[in-house]
């Protein structure tokens, strides 16, 4: 429950970096089954920045979603994308990827940027380390991150946000334990497991999932960060994962790779080229009702607009299919079997 | 009326050049009041190619419109996109823009692409010759598309299809005298206007149709090739023409730039960037209704897709209106009036 609307998990947010999912209008996803999106904090603040949304009534009436959403903390980006110029307990300082301007992100800053968005969920700022960091630079990272949560909390001004704290710890039992012990205490209404879906081999963030769930509250959502593939989801959800979020729905569709109840279906390979038949028979979203296979990659040949456009829809009408099906299948206690079987369906699917 | 439907004019054909109106899905183009929308021969021959596209069922099939579709002859882009290597009366031979390969348009093979692409009005290979070219170029061009488009009446094997004439010949009354007379023994169901629109000042078109439209029977559809802003569509109803084809709503569009009915509105200045109102306070689009000129302002600064999509929709829509306007505009016999209105409105528009 958020102050714009219920979300039924599990559930998977399209991500919405620049306040809109790529290609896709609010209705559209709406129409796919879509309850709740996500948008990227580090990229709102550089552009259009967050007291301009804050003016304009908040990020809800800016991109015209009304439903709830969820936003990171700019962590993420802070370490990925921008060149770091400065880190310590108190701040990371750093300069904007889009024009190198020098700028500061502190768990309260990070408060306040999301108190401007005005998302229905907003995340603590963590700290994130490649996950091949020694052992002492992984465990400083956790440190911080619980220091951080505690000053996110703290920092809170709205009651009307559920502020979520995130467990690092990288794929070690032991810090990930560190993780959860170190914020448990501060009582979040929600728990994100971070630093995962970074390169390490699948089976590896599923043991991790193993022994950090467990030590999450079970009646609170537990939310894991940027993952992932359609297995991937089910895995987690097997695991008690309640919440998603990731860009392959949207980019990979970008880029003419489809999610099929066969399994993935590239588009630009030539034998599509004269297929008559749908993307996906199973499908009702409009690029499989409407097209042919011919059509769509001609779309992507052509370098049409047209094509990412309902490839991204697909995608999305696909995951939010994928949840839908994990929700029943949970509720009917079904889940182990609903993987096996889609899991051999989709055998060549990673 | 055609095999997909009744077109009421007068009409403007929002332009699909590869089978998909760019950016727009065709339940938007309907919702628009789009009746019936343009395809290119020229770039379907090279891409897909069009016996592909007749072996998918046609056009209409293949791109999922089921209303009405007009195609040209190619002509246009062999004499403006391609290298043109060989042009005598047998045909033109080119190098394809995409890959250089060396291809042949005739008559005989523009007609064969045509119904192999299945629209409902398709039009005669004509040669577009520059405007600037002297007297002696722009005769032989004159008489040449008039040879050609015997070939091609001479050519048609589908009945089921309305070969509309092309009347040449500059901004020179002599020459458009002769072009007419030369085309009106063929007795083409309708009779387009091409070669204007090509550089000439706005006046010097205008007065190319005073003389050239009424030599043009008034009960065939007048068509007028790639034309063009809203106040040359106004001037040119006033002046007879029937239908329209232009890219300006859709790439305008995606270039920022947005019909309105205050005048053009360029969303990439910066006095935008802040500004809660909408981007049309008249017009009732998705954009218009949802969204701030700072949230689509956002969108193309951000490089966002949305913004593109967004633009496309609003200046269909726009262009939608103010034919269904000029349709009622010409019923109530009104049109004088209603130019005036609208010219004093979009003063700053040309």
């Amino acid at each position: 429950m958020t102050p714009h609307g219920v979300v039924q998990t599990p559930a998977f947010m399209p991500v919405g970096t620049l306040a809109t999912v790529k290609g896709l209008l609010p209705d559209q996803l709406k129409q796919a089954g879509a309850q709740m999106v996500l948008a990227n904090t580090y990229h709102l603040a550089l552009r259009p920045g967050s007291e301009l949304v804050r003016d304009l009534g908040g990020l809800h009436r800016f991109m015209d979603w009304d439903g709830p959403i969820l936003t990171d903390s700019g962590g993420f980006q802070v370490f990925s994308l921008a060149k770091l110029r400065k880190l310590d307990d108190e701040k990371a300082v750093f300069r904007s990827h889009i024009d190198g301007s020098l700028l500061e992100l502190s768990p309260e800053r990070a408060i306040q940027i999301q108190e401007d968005l005005g998302a229905d969920c907003i995340m603590c700022l963590d700290e994130c380390v490649p996950a091949d960091d020694n052992q002492e630079r992984l465990q400083a990272a956790v440190d911080r991150t619980t220091l951080w949560a505690k000053r996110c909390r703290d920092a809170q001004q709205r009651t009307d946000q559920a502020l979520f704290g995130i467990v690092q710890g990288g794929i070690d039992e032991a810090l990930r334990t560190r993780s959860a012990k170190g914020l448990l205490p501060i009582d979040f209404p929600g728990y994100a497991v971070g630093g995962l879906s970074v390169g390490e081999a699948p089976p590896e963030m599923y043991k991790t999932l193993d022994f950090t769930v467990p030590q999450l509250p079970m009646d609170r959502p537990r939310y894991l960060m940027g993952v992932g593939t359609p297995a991937d989801i089910i895995e987690a959800v097997c695991r008690g994962i309640d919440l998603f979020d990731c860009v392959m729905p949207t980019r990979n569709g970008r880029n003419a790779m489809a999610f099929t109840s066969g399994g993935p279906v590239r588009l630009r390979n030539t034998i599509h080229s004269t297929d008559e038949s749908p993307l996906d028979p199973q499908c009702d979203c409009t690029a499989c009702r409407r097209y042919s296979r011919a059509y769509l990659r001609h779309l992507f040949a052509a370098k049409e607009m047209l094509g990412p456009i309902l490839l991204s829809l697909h995608n999305t009408v696909f995951y939010q299919k994928l949840v839908r099906e994990l929700r029943i299948a949970v509720n009917n206690g079904t889940v182990t079997q609903f993987r096996a079987n889609q899991l051999a369906r989709w055998n060549s699917q990673s």
